[in-house]
């Protein structure tokens, strides 16, 4: 699909150093944003191009993200031919979706018929069903048909995220013999690391890194060369699962293979940096219920992801509040109770919010599993007991102090309490949801924050009762 | 420093399919675990190798780190064979400086030497200046040279990180000449994926990818093959920096430069993936407070971490308890206003940090600048406003069925206020750490809580006393 030269040194800018348009982080200067929006501004489309044109295509992406959504039809207008597929390709989701919206299906259609296999699905993967038909009806029936074959894959599998473009030789090759191959095919992929070898039923039988070609005499049969395993990657595999391989095992491409087990196409890691970057990262957006979390997803999304969590978590409070409610009459009795309270649920929170934490990361690494959850909790409650001791010894000193030993003393308790039930529901909670084949990121935090208000409140007000601080 | 061969066919060993010692989500099975502890137990050392000889190196480190500290250093002893350098490379940092603690200085010396550069540094980096000193003694004074150079350069730098072993050429070079001198130097790395040009003064030219090498004729000069632009790596940029710049710009890998300007290593996406998991993944771990967040962490380290930060909460919920101190007539007289303010208080939390979560993650993305702050803080009170309408409802309507229209209307203003208060203080509390160059994911947490708690309870507090509701 994509077509490449055979001496690519023209076909890419990239930042040989940082330029006076970047600051100490590598990211656009304001002013230099600025003097872009300027340039709009004033309709001095050629000064516009004059400034962006020296720019590396991820920077351009980067530029018009920065800018508004007029802003960026405007400089998109005025910089069309440096409009590049690798500029589309760099875009965030959401603003290339609200830009690709704006352009006809046939212009959509060019610009997917210039990318990757891979980039052409993420480019049009997002749009309306129909807006997808009419783009794929503009294109080469060739193109046509990988799109489709790679959208009828679920999303976020390798088979949406695989390029078809690879070099796969039969096994009867000599090292010379792939040279002379690689030099005589020019329309070949340019992106590749390595070569895979295939049998007559094109099932991969052993993988051949560039270097260890180019090591070796011409001679020599690819069959002594090729280093018989290899990762293969199965075309319906969660993206999450194929990052964490590639990660594992350190790889820098892998063949993917469909159910019978044939060659149909390869990742290689430079699409995959981006996947680990998302999994790892949306653990903080999942917890805190931001959803996406993308500073350019449209306001409607953001809201509805984030409302639904804080009417869940209004559940919660108000099951909270409800604990209280129990203890109306103890706290009419003594309003310090009524002060100290909050004190008691929001460190218990802190303190599972930390166990959580750590707990979903270990799962999603793959670190913890059925052998070694009981080292994990135990590993938990003794932090607890350590935290527990800490924090009560301060807070039951200080109430004593300000209030009554006795109530200090209830404090101190409740807080041992509720630091150890909070610790082992952070930890309990998302090995339980993990073990139920739900992702523990997303539904643990409703669940952690109810035990530790609750407990927290019932914790204190009910030790204050039973003690007989208050009647 | 790493003796590499010219043929690696056997050099490694890959999990070709999953076996039976797997789960769906490539995690070693719980079963096959207990058959390694129970040979451990039975001190079947025999049994014990067998079971782990046909696992990948990056498995054997995942068992391992299954294991308890005792099962680890008895397997390691059973296996000590299979405990090569990719399994020591591949140990989870905690993991692996406790294994390296207890091995004598020349036998880690000597795992050192098979090692390269990066994974020989990362070995030794973090042990006792004591223990640096004895192993490097006992190596060959060229490996030592060279581990101590890296280890000049700060940790958690380029200069850590690069491996020395690379290949470069002088730029009159053609590609066949290339080709014949990669073929006749038998003690080159394999691990390089493209090619320097260099000019007499050492300073890199131009790159070559592999691929562009082997779809050349020999004849052509390497000057028309490569790419002049390239992304330098200055030797001492954070690893951060490094894993956005391999991200950003899909490298392979990359060229570091002293300040002089001479190529001195080189950094591949295989070393930089676990840096932009580890970056990627750190934020959730630092807004909640729990340090590295690793479950292999001692003890005394996890303790020390959450507990400062617990301490620094108790800061925070004392604050505001102090507010509801000064309420204390109120709640008194009313005391369905303590049942109550915990709600407004929580779910400002929850709002917050949703915020923070997003904002945190779009700085470490790059994504944030001045240039588009603005917009963002818009945004968000966009969002906090229709979030705090919908919970204000929501609240305020059951209030004034359960207690009184008034309480209800008091609730449901004081929701709005908090929430919108929150939603701000998630934006601009990072932002304000970050333009102080402080990491908004350590700083933000405790600021942002203490602005919810207060305010959640000043506004529900406050505004009850200010309309009448209670005297």
């Amino acid at each position: 699909m994509a077509e490449t030269e055979l001496q690519p040194r023209e076909d890419e800018d990239a930042v040989r150093e940082e330029g006076e348009e970047f600051d100490e982080d590598n990211r656009l200067k304001p002013a230099f944003v600025d003097s872009v929006r300027e340039a709009l501004e004033a309709e001095d489309d050629s000064r516009a191009y004059e400034l962006v044109e020296p720019l590396h295509p991820a920077d351009i992406a980067d530029l018009l993200e920065l800018l508004s959504e007029t802003e960026r039809r405007e400089l998109a207008a005025a910089i069309s031919d440096l409009m590049t597929s690798e500029v589309i390709a760099e875009l965030n989701d959401y603003v290339r979706e609200s830009m690709v919206e704006a352009l006809p299906a046939a212009a959509v259609a060019e610009i997917a018929e210039q990318l990757d296999t891979d980039d052409a699905v993420q480019l049009i993967e997002d749009l309306d069903d129909e807006d997808q038909k009419a783009i794929l009806a503009e294109m080469d029936a060739d193109d046509r048909a990988i799109i489709e074959s790679a959208l009828s894959y679920p999303e976020e599998t390798a088979g949406r995220l695989m390029q078809r473009e690879l070099v796969a030789v039969p096994e009867n090759m000599t090292v010379g013999d792939l040279i002379d191959y690689l030099r005589d095919n020019d329309d070949m992929t340019t992106e590749f690391w390595e070569v895979f070898i295939v049998d007559h039923r094109h099932h991969p039988i052993g993988t051949c890194q560039l270097s260890w070609i180019l090591r070796c005499p011409r001679h020599i049969p690819l069959l002594d060369v090729m280093k018989r395993d290899q990762t293969l990657i199965p075309v319906d595999m969660d993206q999450e699962e194929v990052a964490l391989r590639f990660q594992k095992y350190a790889l820098i491409s892998a063949a993917v293979v469909d159910e019978s087990g044939r060659l149909v196409g390869q990742l290689t890691v430079d699409d995959i940096v981006h996947i680990i970057q998302e999994e790892a990262g949306e653990d903080a957006l999942l917890m805190s219920g931001a959803g996406e979390g993308d500073i350019n997803e449209p306001l409607r999304d953001a809201y509805s992801a984030r409302v639904r969590w804080l009417v869940a978590n209004l559940g919660t409070a108000v099951v909270a509040s409800a604990i209280i409610a129990m203890f109306g009459a103890a706290i009419e009795q003594l309003v310090a109770l009524a002060v100290l309270m909050p004190i008691v649920a929001s460190i218990g929170g802190n303190a599972g919010t930390q166990t959580m934490a750590v707990t979903v990361r270990a799962i999603a690494m793959n670190q913890l599993t059925r052998s070694n959850t009981r080292r994990l909790v135990l590993r938990e409650l003794k932090v607890a007991m350590m935290n527990g001791a800490t924090i009560a010894v301060l807070i039951g000193i200080a109430t004593a102090l300000i209030f009554t030993p006795q109530l200090g003393g209830v404090i101190a308790a409740a807080m041992v309490i509720n630091i150890i039930v909070s610790g082992m529901a952070g930890v309990l909670v998302p090995v339980v949801f993990d073990r139920l084949d739900q992702d523990p990121a997303v539904a643990s935090s409703v669940f952690v924050t109810m035990i530790t208000d609750s407990m927290g409140f019932f914790a204190f007000l009910g030790l204050a009762v039973a003690t007989g601080l208050v009647g």
